[in-house]
């Protein structure tokens, strides 16, 4: 990599402008930002080409939004108010000064969208792109934690799930739509709305309810909340919230929407007495009840339509999918 | 890469220690650290496998220290505290459980020693084995910048410059040394000691000394002060600390001190009146005065034994070593 590409990229990210907050931005040894009187919130987050994406998937703007709004997820799911950003870039051969001017307007244009200061980064030369990013945020007033769920408490979640993982087939032509379905199913791939407006509301909430953003699928991370919580679950097949462009392309298929991940919708954990239509005008987005918080020695269960319980296919996400997809059919 | 992999790895990042300021270690979305009334320090950085190092060269342990220290030399370069930081690791095929366990007991160790909380993390697959690690610090009572430099300034360095560069070169077997001077000189690659004591011992003094560490070597880095200082500076070939190790394998060989990278010593400026013995016995590291800032206009000008000024070679470190080193024997 020639060491002028790397001078394009510090110039690219010194130009994103920042708040007051931050008292020192890109081009030192460290940035600095102003103190805060609120518990911090750190999380990092990767995005690998070949892994999380492929460049004839997105445009360079809409793969360095998406990078900053997969962290600004864990964010949302945390209840609280992302304040800043570094970034570092992985970058091969191959790729010129108009995909990084790209890449850091899309950042930009999400930080500004979400209030971020991009302060700082690294380059390093790799042999696929990678852009990891580490976030700072703010806990709101209380943070929404896994560890939390009681039993007896009620499992919302935010929007709709599997049409991500719908979107990313489609593109990788294992799964075949057309026009408003397949533009709807691909941008749920490519523009990921991380839900920090609800996150917030939720904080606010007492007790704060217990949460987790669904980035491996809604199965595996219900799953992280019963472990950090050591409770279990009984989740309503039917209840899960389908787009009706989920159920135009996929039909019945509900394995995408248990295990496809990348959803980066809310999961959450109230005691009983909220109603999904209230929740979802407190928090700005569709809100359905998909299943309640048992105790841990019953585990993880499904109800089907049928009324029967039955043990989840398996609880891991992403890769193990087509597994699940067949034995969710059983 | 199998899930069980991850999980491991989960377990590891989670089985390090954290302290009282920690609210929220590794297992949830974000991890929570208490606020701080001081301004914060974030910086990133990352070591990518076949770029920064080679796993013939270190131990798994070895590597997880160093991973860590090469940040915490930038929180060393602003005269911060390190607090906490989250580890993201990109794995690739063929590294077994033996390899992550000791990899995260070098992270543990040297997070110990600093006083670090690894309070979380995230794991992804990839061709090569990437550590990308955000720190966050405070400023202790100033913070230490490269745009603070000013004319008559004079310019010190800690240690001894071109070790590290060196003993690469002896790993690689584009050198050779034996004995006491290629243990010495390979230790200085494989476990470089952030001068964390130093810099925050600068950051007491006032005014508070520009500074930044040498990562990609004296020349390089002392660019950045004066592209940021709007400075220029005249450097004292002779005065260029080295090692006797690295006087006995270099000879006069200056390029490998001047632009050699990866010393993770710090160069700072202060304005005439402090002498390197003062400096030493106050900051607990060899200091040396290499030189001393001057006029925008004049550039970076080298002063050679004979007493003629030659402008440096190039101001680039690593990369443009050979280059380096063929014209400044000119």
């Amino acid at each position: 990599m020639k060491a002028g590409e790397f001078e394009l990229i510090e110039r690219l990210c010194r130009a994103l402008p920042y708040g007051r907050r931050t008292l020192l931005g890109p081009g030192d040894d460290c940035a600095i930002i102003a103190p805060s009187r609120r518990p911090q919130l750190i999380t990092i987050d990767s995005m690998v080409e070949g892994v999380h994406f492929n460049l004839d998937w997105l445009s360079a703007p809409q793969l360095g939004a998406r990078a900053l709004a997969v962290n600004l997820s864990d964010i949302a799911a945390m209840g609280g108010i992302p304040r800043a950003c570094v970034i570092n870039l992985g970058i091969r051969e191959g790729l010129d000064a108009a995909f990084f001017s790209g890449m850091y307007r899309g950042v930009g244009r999400a930080a500004r969208g979400a209030g971020v200061d991009v302060v700082g980064g690294n380059i390093t030369r790799a042999n696929q792109l990678t852009i990891t990013i580490a976030l700072i945020g703010e806990v709101l007033s209380a943070a929404l934690r896994r560890d939390t769920a009681r039993k007896d408490d009620e499992i919302f979640v935010t929007g709709t799930l599997g049409d991500c993982a719908l979107g990313w087939r489609i593109m990788a032509g294992e799964v075949k739509a057309q026009g408003a379905a397949r533009r709807f199913l691909v941008s749920r791939f490519i523009a990921p709305q991380p839900r920090l407006a609800a996150g917030q509301q939720l904080a606010r909430m007492r007790p704060a309810p217990a949460a987790i953003d669904i980035s491996d699928g809604l199965l595996a991370d219900l799953g992280h909340i019963l472990e950090r919580s050591r409770v279990g679950a009984e989740i309503e097949l039917a209840a899960i919230p389908r787009s009706r462009h989920y159920l135009s392309v996929a039909g019945d298929r509900t394995d995408l929407a248990l295990s496809g991940g990348e959803d980066y919708e809310l999961l959450f954990c109230l005691p009983r007495g909220h109603s999904a239509a209230a929740l979802t005008r407190r928090l700005g987005v569709a809100v359905h009840r998909v299943g309640r918080i048992v105790d841990r020695r019953a585990g993880m269960r499904l109800r089907r339509a049928d009324g029967r319980l039955i043990a989840p296919p398996d609880r891991r996400g992403w890769d193990q999918l087509e597994s699940v997809g067949s034995e969710a059919k059983r």
